[in-house]
């Protein structure tokens, strides 16, 4: 990524703090906070490079960067709540919920969710029909899978066999769904075929597999609290899944080479 | 709305159960709970009937009608957790945060809004590009004051002045909301000028209060739990805003005429 689009990106990120500072105090407080914390940013680098390539235009380019990096700020600030994984320190710094409380955590990321959707549709808006709806059936069901469906699978990771394949079929899905996204919206958008898709993926899951899973479920394991942004060794005294835990951290998962 | 009407409406609020029974099982179990418990439908009513105003096609319509009726039903249940209103049994009984736990309640919300919006999209496609766009603003402006902002209204009441204006204020943001969307998207789809929104959403929001209003804020003062779906009073011990508290039940609120 080059400082240039750094600079965009970091600022359309922030493009929500004018809305922020006109609505209702705390969730603008909240909403301001959130925003100020950028954090890797990766997501938006890939939908920019998938989208050029493809020949989509910056400005739609941009909002559907945006829109899937807020998908990704909710669904940590959703992973942080209490009833959840009881992490703190992912989302924001400082602790976010401790600050505003699970309401304030909840609400922040519905007006995330909202807004994501709404940039997600400008993004679409210059396709045709047929890209349109293909590239809203695709977001609509890999989004409720990492949103809704994979956490449940966490949750419930004590009734599941703690082997290799349950274990890194759930990392993977939470994990990988935004990366999916991000590589498979643009290129949907673009017109590739599907037999693209697939080549693209692989090289792309790849790449984001390697990159969150190397600063976030690894780090989890082998550092502590402050180093990571994530409440160390959070997973195994909650009994969750953590893919570093089942396979060791000094050997590679094939997850990673899918 | 007709017998006939009343099915169709049934059966495609219930349609998200083939997709439910096919997910992670506790969120299956969750969402066919939900889906079991449709509830007066009165914002689907309304939308079928001004979409057929504005000769909008039946599938559109219902696609719109059933997203919006998911939003309704979501945003109950983000209302129902315990860091909110901590009332129960309002949007599904038995009390069903109760059974799923506050994170069951949260998962089972965001798929039900990822599945609305799929829907508003679906409902719009038909419509040209231009009517898509203002939809889709009007729906996102909205819909993140009913979600996000006006449950922080709610949530910091004990900071704001307990006066008529204020309860009002923060009574109509939450229950009025998605009546105003069901009045609004299918005419702006529909293609009308932005006087006749004026007019019919007059009518129309006089009708969503009293409706919505009758059954749920003025019972939750003088009925028991049982009877309501809500538990009882709920908003003056936890010092929320209740217009039926403030003019006292006897007073019609002026609000209910604008």
């Amino acid at each position: 990524m080059t400082e240039q689009d750094r600079k965009t990106i970091e600022s359309c990120f922030r493009s929500l703090s004018a809305a922020a500072s006109k609505c209702e105090p705390n969730l603008g407080e909240a909403l301001a906070r959130v925003l100020q914390n950028p954090g890797s940013l990766i997501r938006p680098e890939i939908v920019l490079e998938i989208s050029r390539a493809y020949g989509l235009s910056e400005t739609h380019a941009t909002d559907l960067a945006i829109g899937l990096e807020y998908f990704h700020t909710a669904s940590l600030l959703f992973d942080d709540l209490p009833s959840m994984d009881d992490a703190s320190s992912v989302a924001a710094s400082p602790a976010f919920i401790f600050e505003f409380g699970d309401a304030g955590a909840i609400l922040t990321a519905l007006a995330l969710i909202n807004r994501a959707y709404a940039l997600d549709v400008a993004g679409r808006r210059a396709s045709v029909p047929d890209r349109q709806s293909r590239a809203c059936l695709t977001l609509s069901g890999i989004w409720c899978g990492r949103l809704a469906e994979w956490p449940e699978y966490d949750l419930h990771y004590a009734m599941l066999p703690h082997d290799r394949q349950t274990t890194e079929q759930i990392a993977m899905g939470k994990t990988v769904s935004l990366i999916r996204l991000t590589l498979v919206l643009p290129a949907i958008m673009g017109g590739a075929p599907a037999s693209e898709f697939a080549d693209s993926g692989a090289y792309r899951t790849l790449l984001g597999v390697s990159v969150t899973r190397s600063l976030t479920i690894l780090k989890d394991v082998i550092q502590n609290s402050d180093e990571t942004g994530k409440t160390a060794s959070r997973d195994l005294s909650l009994d969750r899944p953590n893919i570093a835990l089942v396979i060791g951290i000094g050997e590679p998962s094939s997850a990673l080479l899918v």
